[in-house]
């Protein structure tokens, strides 16, 4: 058998991440035409880290935000999406991720696994500022989707106001408490205008 | 009518991105079961940023490559996708393009609409490295993915290896000449192995 070049490699790992396109989230689009995949979602967090940098605190370093937000969803290859509104055993999603690390960025030379897989470390822990920030905007977007398709994953979960302050406003405090001001606001006013419809 | 915020039109911009996730490529996914839309691309673009950084030549900044590919196809969103085997007319294509960008990146607040158009133009004109360099992993990337699926735009658009030199090689060579090295002898062997089947 041939030996694998360091580009081969490259390119091994850059198809196989192609599976990304097909791990389905509990988000819908902004259209409600359809589930979101979570390829697209990691495109859309990365214009999300863009626009929204101006929301990011001391020490955030956007563009490292950018990377982990590009690399954030990769193990959802193997251990598939899990919604934060569904029943979820965390320490069996922690194993089947860390076994998902190892396998696809194992894909890489070792220098890049280990670089890459540093990043996706980095943001799994939410300990630095640019993780905290990363993780913010991972939480900020879906409600954002589901207010313009009109309930998206709140209606399939029959999630309420106060769940949503729970799983979601807290994290999203932690890194962008403005957003979660904003978004705190705009879900008040959806859920009054759907009691009142 | 309420004035809108600075968040209230980073939003708007920001849920109309989301449109991006319907505009679809020719380009098949690397399993063949359905073509690529053009948000989802935009990310395994950044993805092949990251992982082929090693391929880029002198005074090309990766960071301001990824932003570029974040931002590179969100015109695409009122100007669709262009096959590069296609019959292209260029002149309409650009004209569609710069009335796409204006009220695309319009919907932000002016420093931002500037920035972003700033980083949309570089890469358009491909004259610094770091848009070459990008310009490059645009085109490489759906070779990758025609090689993966068995044929792909290939297929579908009845495309001769010299065709794929013309249109796509010259332009992968500008940025990333051992890219389009690798990709010339993965092509040259998959025509071949077509030829003898």
């Amino acid at each position: 058998m041939t030996e694998r070049s360091r580009l081969d490699r490259q390119i091994d790992f850059l198809v196989e991440a192609d599976k990304l396109k097909n791990t389905i989230r509990a988000t819908e689009l902004c259209d409600a035409s359809r589930y979101e995949n979570s390829a697209e979602h990691s495109w859309h967090l990365t214009l999300y880290a863009l626009v929204l940098a101006d929301q990011a605190g001391p020490g955030v370093e956007i563009d490292r935000v950018i990377r982990m937000l590009i690399l954030h969803d990769l193990v959802e290859i193997d251990a598939g999406d899990n919604p934060i509104f569904g029943a979820l055993d965390h320490a069996a999603i922690e194993t089947a991720e860390r076994a998902a690390a190892d396998r696809i960025f194992g894909l890489l030379p070792d220098d890049q696994r280990d670089a890459l897989r540093a990043i996706w470390e980095e943001f799994e822990a939410a300990e630095t500022p640019s993780a905290q920030f990363a993780k913010s905007l991972d939480r900020f977007q879906p409600p954002m989707q589901n207010l313009a398709s009109g309930g998206g994953s709140w209606t399939d979960f029959d999630v309420t106001e106060q769940q949503i302050h729970d799983r979601v406003g807290s994290r999203i405090a932690i890194g962008a408490p403005a957003l979660w001001d904003y978004a705190r606001r705009r879900i008040s006013a959806f859920f009054e205008a759907r009691r009142a419809s």
